[in-house]
């Protein structure tokens, strides 16, 4: 299995004019990337906000569906959402995995651009097979702040098709990473 | 670009029982699967569904985003909104590709199963470089009903990752099924 885990981080990110805010968590992205994380056997889907209300609601919503109405509803959905770790920040993602693994993890960001550094599917994929522990990270709004992106060790290139167009969700974006680094 | 069309089909699905329902449209559905649909250069993305209140939804959420104030807010999510057509069944659908290419699409459709008959990606990749028109089919719920997938001209492999876990929601399946079919 790889030793992959996977952040969604509320802050730090852009919003549309590039100011740097904590985003609010969205539910779906809670289900849809537990679930992807789940399939492709990514260790522990970390979902990061420094705000204390944010953190209360994301643990509500994980409880329901692993010990509350949710577990017996759907099975499946609880075997997803078992993958989530609430933390404040992604410092303390490296933290909790450094306890894990008795190193710290390399991190890979994502971004809808291109940098001078960004590396490919196949390289990461080769990283992988090492079993070094890796964290990729994913940003809410308008995506990861320049200072997250320029600290990293690694930056993943963007998903493209064939059209000029890169405007995915990031539950879209993070299932087709998955995919391309862990899929078979 | 090729000739590909998706449509999400909220009829004939099943519910967890298996029982055939007419399934309720989620809005993130409307949004991430479009955005993948511009991304990779489908034509079109249909909505499906027979219910009247249901096509008024959609159609009120699309326009929000086309000539409301959703457009002046976020010109790229208008550029993906604009791909959805609001039909009432698959079988318009058809009618609707044989107007444009005066041909049938073939039809294929997904499933968390597989069939004797399921196609591999490679296979589809293949078939869509001939540039015939094809219909790739997505359901909601607990997926398309078996009388629909019966009927299909092809049935596609589930995505299937390093676990043993198959339950993706069909916005992500949906995104990485493009990815693989459409990626570059």
């Amino acid at each position: 299995m790889p030793n992959l885990y996977v952040v969604l981080t509320h802050y730090p990110v852009v919003n549309k004019s590039g100011n740097i805010i904590i985003s609010a968590v969205t539910n779906l992205d809670l289900h849809d990337i537990s679930r992807a994380a789940k399939t492709y056997g990514v260790k522990s889907f970390y979902v990061a906000t420094p705000l204390k209300d944010q953190k209360v609601l994301v643990k509500r919503i994980v409880r329901h569906w692993i010990d509350g109405a949710g577990a017996g509803y759907n099975p499946a959905r609880r075997l997803a959402l078992e993958t989530i770790k609430v933390i404040d920040s992604i410092a303390d993602v490296v933290e909790d995995i450094r306890q894990i693994e008795n190193t710290d993890p390399k991190i890979v960001v994502t971004s809808a651009h291109r940098y001078p550094s960004s590396i490919g599917y196949d390289k990461f994929r080769a990283l992988l097979q090492t079993g070094l522990p890796y964290l990729l990270v994913f940003g809410t709004a308008w995506g990861l702040a320049e200072s997250l992106i320029g600290e990293a060790d690694y930056v993943l290139e963007p998903v493209c098709g064939a059209a000029d167009y890169n405007h995915l969700s990031v539950r879209t974006a993070a299932g087709i990473i998955m995919d391309r680094l862990l899929g078979i």
